[in-house]
């Protein structure tokens, strides 16, 4: 059977990338990558939302899926055993809720403080416009981790949700934004945790390929 | 049991109060409507994203969900009867895929042409910016209608994708937006539909009332 494929772009910049690949990472599924690079013609393209170039996107057994929560109740799906949703009907609604919150909104924070794995900034000025954003995700994480006893929103093992907050946990840890000592630890969870770890390591030798390449220019 | 309780907004105003509204109908969950008022107030609260004013909310047995997608899957494993998902793997894959697509995106669209069902505009100067997502929701509905057959996007019975793009059809109407045959016609299958016909015929009933309370002020 062919082998399924997941369409992403940098592992530096893309915080639906990450997500994508995350759950995929989650569900068991092996994946080929396949890299669309983030040059002029390809933005051109994102700003018609041409969906060939919207990333990240799941080809596997004829099915071509292109969102990031549609990936993830596709593997859910066919996953099960994988448990990308907390078992408890109640609990899986919260998970879904939180999920669906990042998927529409806090466009504030996504702009001020873009996902980038490649560098640390420790006096980063946070645009005020962001800070409802900050203080509603600082919300849910404590929510979550105060009903679900952490170290994963929803509880020992990651769910959906860890996929979908993983790259503002990124972002908090880049910008060095002052959070509580729960939201600080949460963000350590995720750091730490191995498909994380696997993934941050690729994105800096992806880094450290495109400087050389700028460097030949 | 208590009564399932959806909290929306203003009927003639409100996208996201529509999708879920249409999702529970749908469904076959008969649920008490609970109006949160579109006031300064309550817009202050919704720039701190605070959830208790994020509208659609549906509180039932003992769950809280406050985001649309999580509502539909929510009442898609409650209801599997019925069908707000395709059978059809694949179908599903895509259906999904689309609806996330118009969850997280077509800003320039939401902003440029807003819904309101109590006004009519035969040539409302359409903002360039919003031409390439008139432009993807029609490849998106042409690709639906000529895979499935139509009327609905995926064939004879309505899904969640259809809930989710509904808000859409309507602002089409609203603003005259030149649309291809089969769009236009997708839009009339919506327009047509028994629950959005209840829906319209309240917000301008709620139109009316407001209109009263003003001329008494």
């Amino acid at each position: 059977m062919a082998k399924a494929t997941l369409t992403i772009s940098s592992k530096t910049y893309s915080a639906w990338s990450l997500r994508g690949w995350l759950l995929c990472r989650m569900a068991g599924l092996e994946v080929e990558e396949k890299r669309v690079e983030n040059n002029a013609a390809n933005r051109a393209e994102l700003l018609l939302l041409s969906p060939s170039v919207l990333v990240p996107r799941l080809t596997h057994q004829g099915a071509s899926v292109w969102d990031t929560l549609a990936i993830a109740e596709y593997l859910n799906e066919l996953y099960p055993q994988a448990h990308l949703l907390p078992a408890d009907p109640i609990a899986r609604a919260h998970c879904r809720s939180i999920s669906g919150e990042i998927h529409s909104g806090f466009t504030n924070l996504r702009s001020a403080l873009p996902m980038n794995l490649k560098v640390s900034h420790q006096k980063f000025p946070v645009f005020s416009g962001a800070r409802p954003d900050i203080e509603r995700i600082e919300a849910i994480w404590q929510e979550c981790l105060s009903t679900y006893g952490g170290p994963f929103l929803f509880g020992a093992e990651p769910t959906i949700a860890d996929a979908m907050y993983a790259p503002v946990t990124t972002r908090f840890i880049t910008y060095a934004v002052p959070v509580s000592p729960a939201s600080a630890a949460y963000c350590q969870t995720i750091a730490q945790w191995a498909p994380m770890v696997e993934w941050r390591e690729a994105a800096l030798a992806e880094a450290e390929e495109m400087e050389e390449l700028e460097v030949e220019f």
